[in-house]
């Protein structure tokens, strides 16, 4: 791999940006169909690389979760190569006519939609995202600058040259993707100041990495994923189906950022909803940390809840329970420890859904369902690059439209002001 | 005015978010009336206010045009307050769904929109923008903190107290508006770095304000306004109409973003449009810059164009201009030295025109027809904040929606994954 330098990958990016951005639908389709076969057709290459990645976790005594995080087999690129298939179907989002109007002076005023340009990427472990987001980002019209993590380096490396080998057999400049040459923290930082180059930064990753990136970066970020959920069961709650959203949303895929990991219990169904809660959880070995009340109605098995309690992304099999004594001290809790991602109230009271939904301040407040929908595939967008969980650009699942910006043409026959 | 700390303007701000997140159309409609009636009631205090930062302009020998700028007399106080009414006639945007879904899983969703929250702003020189921004950010639903430059600090405190009562007499907390209480280069950095309160921060100004912001915030942030833009004469132009929009784009009001700063002419019919378009330039004492070729056409009037003079944004009765080979050429040029703005081409050729909309990347690209239309008020967007010169969250000018984000709110009965 060329040992390019930050600066010198912002500028290859950006001198094919426009040839990427002006692409036909069916030249960006035809990259992506080359891309999937080639990720087929080259899966030895695949496990080969990967194998160093693996055999290196092995050596730095990895934990078996995040080894199988890691791993590449057939099965898994046959997925990937598969993902990148159905972006293919994906109605084509650069040049849609967002709105248009005709003023009283004759001008026409159309809004349309333009690819961001370039994204830089900065991500942890999982090689998948590699294939991803590069794939995704370019069905929009944007180049891709990857910065992985250093566990996936051989595996990443090899899959990016696979994909720029693809995009070029398909008539299109391989530079429209491309990875950082190493994993140094210098060049996370390097990426992070590209401002003559990078339209946006998106960090995928965990708490540390998205808050060392907002505050470092003068790129543009849109942060994502970091989830602290709750669900509030409500006193008029149907107790059976909060016990449901409950268990699905902490065993269903526990490492995941739209798991929830608090529940809040009205006082006065918290006698007889608690035992059921923990009747079906023990299933699955869940660890719960309560307040007084909680451990008081359930004894000894749950372990005291502190302030980091409130605030912790477990990601595992572990649930904070707290009791509370009506809808507003939930929705204080929410407003003080939640991540303004996916929050859920139980209820059977429209007067509290309504509150709920309108009062909670964040990207998907759910009424009497799962906050594990919280997913671009779940929201019907095909395909998701994050979960944003800030205000500016996007919030909640990020798909191709979201990968968009717009531009205004404006067409006259002679008009001044 | 109370001595806080940005810190504590922060946490006022967010204290109060909620209610007017959830206030609903009557009530910010109602305090819109309130302040307008209270401007127009408080006359005398404000001029007096005003007469201030005057005294202090001719003290720092400010130039009659700055000093003109700060001016608040009544004529202008009433237009201030009219545009305040004005913003009572826009459609409410707090609430509207911009899309929604029944999945196959029966879960609905509903896409709505919701206020920022928490809006800085960082301005210069002109005390008007206090109320604009102030009341504009209201009507969406957001909380401001205001810092103004230091000229029209003692307007700036006159307008921000006469708006906070009116504000209170309405029902709403007065909180929802505040103003940084000093001009110190530290409270602007405070306020840059506000993140745990502070949703977005648009700085309104000159490009070392802008750039500031950009380099330094870790608060998300909206770039506007800095407008180096061209206008292409292309070698089929109606070159009548070529003059009437260079003439308007420069002379109509020099001092703004969506002013020209440079023309670029085809060679094949340089000759003879030069001198007409000198001819009418020369009725405003247009200074022009030129290239060797223009200078050769015109003759010793035309100062000699440098490096510099491409990049510059004169805001000013100065023009730059460049005879070009071709539409690559002049595409080149802007994608060189344009800031991403408004751009311009004047022709008959549509092949040239669709060439020069898709190709140029600019918030705004006009066929034949003035930069000047650059401005929500021209684009029917009712008042503007700013006209965003980035591709994120918002491009082009930022209206009522532009200060708002997204809430997903997904009803089911029950449903888990």
């Amino acid at each position: 791999m060329e040992q390019l330098t930050v600066q010198e990958l912002g500028r290859r990016a950006k001198a094919v940006s426009a040839v990427l951005a002006s692409a036909s639908p069916k030249q960006k389709n035809d990259a992506l169909a080359a891309i999937a076969a080639a990720l087929e057709a080259r899966t030895d290459e695949i496990v080969a690389a990967n194998k160093t990645d693996l055999e290196n976790a092995v050596q730095n005594k990895m934990s078996q979760a995040m080894q199988d995080r890691l791993l590449l087999n057939p099965a898994r690129i046959s997925g990937i190569a598969d993902g990148v298939r159905q972006l293919i179907q994906l109605e084509e989002v650069v040049g849609k006519v967002e709105s248009g109007v005709v003023r009283p002076n004759g001008l026409r005023i159309q809004k349309t939609r333009v690819p961001l340009g370039v994204i830089g990427i900065i991500f942890e472990s999982r090689p998948n995202v590699t294939v991803d987001a590069a794939t995704l980002c370019m069905k929009a019209g944007n180049c891709v600058i990857l910065r992985g993590g250093k566990e996936a380096f051989s595996s990443n490396v090899c899959l990016t040259e696979i994909m720029r080998d693809a995009v070029e057999s398909a008539g299109l400049p391989r530079d429209i993707i491309q990875l950082v040459p190493d994993t140094t923290r210098e060049s996370s930082n390097q990426l992070m100041k590209l401002s003559q180059y990078l339209d946006v930064l998106i960090p995928r990753g965990g708490a540390g990495l998205i808050n060392a990136v907002a505050e470092n970066a003068t790129v543009p970020v849109i942060k994502t994923g970091v989830g602290n959920c709750h669900v509030f069961v409500d006193d008029s709650a149907d107790l059976d189906m909060a016990v449901n959203i409950i268990d699905n949303g902490k065993t269903q895929r526990p490492s995941v950022c739209n798991a929830i990991e608090t529940v809040l219990i009205h006082r006065d169904i918290a006698a007889e909803f608690l035992p059921k809660m923990k009747a079906r959880l023990d299933a699955h070995n869940i660890t719960l940390h309560g307040d007084d009340a909680a451990k008081a109605l359930l004894g000894e098995c749950v372990i005291p809840a502190n302030e980091d309690d409130w605030a912790n992304e477990y990601l595992d099999y572990q649930l904070a329970v707290k009791i509370v004594a009506d809808i507003d001290e939930a929705m204080a809790h929410i407003a003080q420890y939640g991540t303004n991602h996916s929050e859920c109230i139980v209820t059977k009271s429209l007067e509290h859904a309504e509150k709920f939904q309108r009062g909670v301040d964040a990207a998907a407040v759910y009424v009497n369902a799962s906050t594990r929908f919280t997913d671009g595939g779940e929201f019907g967008f095909g395909a998701e690059i994050g979960i944003s969980t800030q205000k500016l650009h996007a919030r909640g699942p990020m798909g191709l439209m979201e990968l968009t910006s717009v531009k205004y043409l404006i067409n006259g026959d002679g008009q001044v002001r």
